[in-house]
């Protein structure tokens, strides 16, 4: 249930916003949620680092994340389906994997990650280090049999052996936990404060164009920011519990079917439970506007479109052009600036290839 | 047929090398081979740069070289097989294209290509720009239909458009002549001068360790230069006209046999032409340490075997196992150092993805 100062916050909102027909429907919406209300937008945080991440783990975190001998043909590394040359993601319906296989799911952006609750889209990986082991050994993506096989590739280059003992010491030598502590380090590093959204929060008014602006209000107006508040605008705050949400809400909506978006159960395929039947991790939408195609099944190809779904699929609210466009606009304002990276050298083991497939 | 005064050279040279055994059939290989006699070997030039290759150029090239929306899948960019982070290559026998298709000969290093007389295994590219138009349209590797596949990607997305318009003049447009004439530009910086090697030709007496130094002279020695000379040990001198070797020479050696070294004819399946039959590019030795496995169809999987097949096949030799180290340790010592490298940021038509296969 909404609690009342909730309610009276949200409808002061609904005050300052021209669509105010709107604003029933996202009380409603919020009154029958299991999920809490909305955390309003916020900052991303100018850092997601551990005092342990040093920056001699962050580097061997790099080297992992980019090389693409990880893999059983030697050609996908964990930047191919999470590129951050681009947004953080492949611009695929799914990734193609080794082989040339595909999954059935969305690749997430890895930027900002480090702001998530929990990883894919299910959940399933409670932190970026237990994410970084699912696609080492899943089939369609990097498609090692196991993960020792992953490491007897890395144990055969002495640099990375002397990497890994400069690292963690010298008696840990080369595991699975110590490889993927250096990719979650190095993906920590991977976030993108100081977008125009987070100079206009930190008090700049003029760091959002007027339709910006609008789209804004109109995101926290209509019940958006229910599930996508926060830093991240993923409902998450740092430290707290994450909580998922179901989706669709609205099934029997046209664009539900169009693009096929109530036939993969989410946690109820993973945990079989009745209770978690449609429910999704809430992904992250800064950057969004670089990492079409959407949703988790990938089928939405614009974010104009990702945006109809989302008020048809979650508020049963059709939306007029320029609310869309408006609403774009503003999510095109979380868009980066991206650090700059240099493209690590990856060690080799001299005279001799690692990749026998 | 060797000139008298190159032949006297030889003698001289062998003179300082313990295996004088080898001369002799150094001498004779010379004597019936109608390819230029060894261009001693040479410090690499510190630019390839031409007048034209200016910043922008070199950047727009740049994101064309690292972006795999130019593949059909989205996945593969020139990168990928041509990986920087690496030796230029992918560390696998042939690479691996789009779907997963793979195609019949390794993929040579990117890394000082500008220094090549020609490119492709076969030489069929007289330059960069023509090499780059390949990969794009080969089924097994980018995948594209045709260049204009290429182009109409390229033209959905605005940043690229200003960036050609900066670059070439707002009149040209986007054509492959332009995409193709950055790549190459971008190509030219990717260059290694000043390696162990280099810096011991310029006078640095201590820059070789011994066991190098016993390998450069015994690769003089046997006849290596007689095809891998000059800065980048292709027996190629910018400028000049290239030829092509004979691979191989001697083809009932068992090497020859296990390797499969004999079945692709090189340069004789693309003309069709007698003398043309077996001839290949002879490759650049630079950075050879980190580029296995080895040969056109990367069936040799070490840089010690491939000494060995180099010695039976081309000079009808065997080598001592001593003698195999020392010229491994030579030829790790054109190893780099690599130019660093960042990132970058490839642009993005926002809210929708240009991949749609």
């Amino acid at each position: 249930m909404m609690k009342e100062k909730e309610t009276m916050e949200t409808l002061a909102r609904c005050m300052s916003v021209r669509a105010v027909a709107y604003c029933g429907l996202a009380l409603m919406a919020g009154a029958v949620s299991t999920a809490a209300f909305a955390q309003d937008l916020e900052p991303l945080p100018d850092s997601a680092a551990l005092s342990s991440d040093t920056v001699a783990k962050v580097q061997l975190g790099k080297k992992l994340y980019f090389d693409p001998r990880l893999s059983v043909t030697g050609t996908v590394s964990c930047n191919t389906c999470h590129n951050l040359m681009e947004g953080g993601d492949d611009g695929r319906i799914s990734s193609m994997g080794v082989h040339g296989l595909t999954g059935a799911r969305n690749a997430p952006t890895v930027w900002n990650s480090a702001f998530q609750g929990a990883q894919f889209w299910d959940g399933r990986a409670p932190t970026l280090e237990e994410q970084a082991k699912g696609p080492l050994v899943a089939d369609v993506e990097m498609g090692m049999a196991h993960h020792d096989q992953v490491l007897q590739r890395i144990r055969k280059i002495p640099q990375y052996v002397d990497e890994f003992a400069s690292v963690y010491g010298s008696d840990e030598g080369v595991t699975i936990e110590l490889a993927v502590d250096a990719i979650a380090a190095f993906e920590r590093t991977l976030i993108t404060p100081d977008s125009a959204l987070d100079r206009y929060l930190q008090g700049d008014a003029t760091a959002l164009m007027p339709a910006q602006k609008r789209g804004m209000e109109l995101f926290d107006g209509v019940g958006c920011t229910e599930c996508h508040g926060g830093p991240a605008l993923n409902g998450w705050t740092p430290g707290e519990e994450i909580e998922y949400a179901e989706f669709p809400r609205y099934v029997d909506s046209p664009l539900v079917t169009k693009y096929d978006l109530a036939s993969d159960t989410g946690r109820g395929a993973l945990t079989e439970e009745a209770l978690d039947e449609n429910m999704f991790k809430t992904p992250t939408l800064r950057n969004i506007s670089l990492t079409a195609p959407y949703m988790h099944n990938g089928r939405v190809p614009t974010l104009a479109e990702a945006v109809r779904v989302m008020a048809v699929s979650q508020l049963d609210m059709d939306l007029d052009e320029r609310d869309v466009t408006d609403l774009v606009r503003f999510l095109e304002a979380t868009e980066g600036p991206f650090p700059e990276i240099s493209l690590p050298r990856l060690p080799s083991l001299s005279g001799q290839s690692i990749v026998k497939d």
